[in-house]
């Protein structure tokens, strides 16, 4: 491993951060809060430490994969330790294991909370954590490459690691081409949602916490009842819609915004991604009239708002969707594994994989028949090769272990099944809220340090789709660790 | 598909039922129960029917691999609907829906019942219903081809879909001595166990009843509080090593009684399945011990039962597990997906399909680090074909599907979700009870028909591996019908 390339990647990572700390800084000041303090120590120690690392030499500017990874996993480690001090020092959350748990929630832009109560919270310290899943959404490093000086050669290394998926990362030959159209696409639809959401009725500020929650699949929100507090129908529509759009590859948009409209409808990912909300949407309409809403109409405003919500793990809610009834509850629960689509800045195992695998069972049952028939399985048109195949069902099966094994690392705590089944697939898949005691209308808060801490880490562990946290974890990856 | 062929052996089966049914009537003649004309009515229609279609006479005797998961599929669901009739013509069991479960219960080993009380059945009843489990543990269709003249050329494609799993069928060269092999061993452990039982003080007619339950991994008591109710020590001890030993592949006994005694230490399942077991055990006793039980020894004696019923799917309880604490509920609900092992009566996913799978996720994960390194996947010292690793993968993904459509399908009851969620994991993985509502205290009999039919389906799918029941739903399947 080439230490001193990976330390100064970090060096350029924290530099980044206290570049992204300024808005919130600038909010700070607006509102003459008592946060200010708090923002100016925490961008003073990136801007330093960030300096320092930068500015080492190393003997080969090259970056390898395993060097890629490595940066990748202590990044989003070390932002999130960054990240945490505003929450920390400004008072706003009294415990650091807390304001880690809620740093890397808010990057992993899983919007799980240990907060009780947030309305009262200095502005900046809610528009830094709102923030913080508008630049996890899209990748801390892809903006890193995006805003910064090249690093050196090898730079798709990182790219790779923080963007995986079946799919390819680059869009236009360039790294730092791709990583600016990304973030450019990005900020035409934030600008977009924002003007919408402040003509329907929202506050600037809470337009724009919302913004970054919705486009980055985050769902902090600075209500305590989330979205539901605003009890307008035209503002859930509008996020509705746009927790939609950011479930998808953003690649789609890229070739819609060059005229290539037709892309969208021929994408096999799409389509399926699309026919889940729909089968979603309906049937939880159909368990919640009658039984939850006396109208097939209010149930069905309920159910789109909370079915794009959860598939995209956003986690917003506009209604306590703990107190619906287990058939729906259950609906819900499954869409927390699955997530969004794979190039979208949504969580989960992702539609492409789950689509794939049901290709591949079916091509399994075809082989049974035909052994020596050869069926390739097709997506989107195009003929995926076996050994991508394999990667999938292989990536989906760790998947399922490393839940099972947080789900019994959780449980040991005593807390109930149901609980403990959500919480784990939630912070996982970066939703957010679960079910029982993580509910919408509950948090964190009441877990120990040691499973917030597993917590912070799964949260981390599902953004980056698991490898690059698991390599960390293997011994052999820091074997030929050169200087 | 050859029709006649598919007919003419699910002819023999029938009377291999027929011949089946022989010791459960005389059960019921030596108790002079009401249950004589059940059997006798029974076996007429068996024999009869078996006879009629056994005569048939098709062109080519030849079993291609279609119709000998036509003759499984088809035929596990003929003997539990022909095998429900005793119970229900009996009147032991009112309602047929209900007689069809209890009976597909019994064949798949599950063990899971409707009954909310069982000492007051006639003996012969009961007898059946324990019977079913000892020859659905090692295969009705291996039994028709172990005793019965050979039926055609090619039914090593009836073994093949009756016993799947990704090691091979065939122990000896020929076909029905494999068949005979496996059930002499199968007969040799029985007639043990029935002896160590009654000398443990267990009653003549209860150790039979449950041996059958123990070596077919089934579950059915003749006491409504299963093997708790006789509270004797050693009785347990000696169930549960039986479960052990009926969980673990019996290729490996026949190695064993070969002389072969180091085939069993050197075989990776055996030894990943023992450390399974050992390390649940464990965690198990150490969470009960203050907290349920006083002693850390009484907690181990409860904790080695369970563990042992539920990993190899039997579900037997020696006492109300359900009331034990979240983490031990969690550690049982997970062993009920694992199973025990390829060529065992037991079922769920299997030890070797899950060892396997951590290999290939071991070798992903160094793949990526070095894309063109050759790793591969070793059990048993031996390299596995990376078309098996896929099939493996993809069967583990398809498990997974089917449980989730099946758990939406029995959400829809509105019952809680523990509830249904372990009634999916335990009739899928054939084991018996679950949590809550269908906890070890608990039964199926407040479902709904509907439920309750699509348990039976199910129990049938996990006890055939999915795949045969999968195909019968594939339009493509019935197509090339040949008479």
């Amino acid at each position: 491993m080439n230490l001193l390339m990976v330390l100064k990647s970090l060096g350029a990572l924290l530099i980044c951060e206290f570049l992204a700390l300024t808005p919130s800084l600038l909010v700070a000041i607006y509102y003459k809060g008592e946060d200010i303090k708090a923002f100016l120590i925490t961008m003073f120690i990136a801007l330093a430490l960030g300096t320092l690392a930068f500015s080492v030499k190393p003997k080969s500017k090259h970056i390898f994969t395993r060097d890629g990874f490595a940066i990748v996993a202590l990044g989003w480690i070390l932002i999130s330790i960054i990240g945490a001090l505003p929450l920390y020092l400004s008072g706003a959350i009294p415990s650091f294991v807390d304001s880690l748990f809620e740093a890397s929630s808010g990057f992993s832009t899983t919007g799980a909370t240990i907060l009780t109560e947030v309305e009262s919270l200095p502005r900046g310290i809610l528009f830094w954590r709102s923030f913080t899943h508008w630049i996890g959404g899209m990748g801390v490093l892809v903006l890193t490459l995006a805003i910064l000086p090249t690093l050196g050669t090898g730079a798709i290394q990182i790219m790779k690691a923080e963007s995986p998926g079946p799919t390819p990362g680059k869009l236009v030959p360039r790294l730092k081409t791709t990583a600016k159209v990304l973030y450019s696409i990005y900020l035409a639809i934030t600008v977009l949602q924002v003007v919408l959401l402040v003509i329907a009725g929202m506050p600037l500020y809470d337009s724009l916490i919302h913004t970054f929650g919705t486009l980055g699949t985050g769902g902090f929100s600075n209500m305590n009842s989330s979205v539901g507090a605003y009890n307008n129908v035209y503002i859930e529509v509008i996020i509705t819609i746009f927790m939609f759009i950011s479930g998808a590859n953003f690649a789609l948009y890229y070739y819609f915004f060059k005229g290539d409209i037709k892309a969208l409808f021929k994408d096999g990912e799409f389509k399926f991604y699309s026919g889940v909300v729909i089968a979603s949407i309906v049937f939880i309409a159909i368990n919640l009239t009658g039984s939850v809403y006396s109208t097939f109409l209010e149930a069905l405003r309920h159910s789109s708002f909370q079915v794009s919500s959860i598939i995209t793990t956003t986690g917003y809610s506009s209604t306590d969707f703990n107190l619906w009834p287990d058939f729906s509850r259950t609906i819900l629960l499954l869409l927390m594994f699955l997530g969004g689509c794979a190039g979208s800045t949504a969580g989960g195992i992702k539609n492409i994989r789950i689509l794939l695998l049901l290709k591949a069972a079916k091509r399994e049952v075809q082989r049974i028949l035909h052994p020596r028939a050869v069926y390739p399985v097709r997506v989107s048109g195009k003929v995926v090769e076996d050994k991508v195949v394999t990667g999938v069902a292989v990536f989906f099966s760790v998947y399922m272990i490393i839940f099972i094994v947080a789900l019994l690392l959780i449980s040991i705590e005593g807390k109930d099944m149901v609980t403990n089944f959500s919480a784990v697939a939630t912070t996982l898949g970066n939703v957010g809220p679960g079910l029982n005691i993580v509910g919408p209308m509950g948090n964190f808060s009441s877990f120990t340090d040691y499973s917030k801490l597993l917590f912070s880490f799964l949260m981390l562990v599902g953004r980056l789709e698991i490898y690059p946290m698991l390599l960390l974890l293997l011994p052999s990856f820091w074997k030929k660790v050169n200087i």
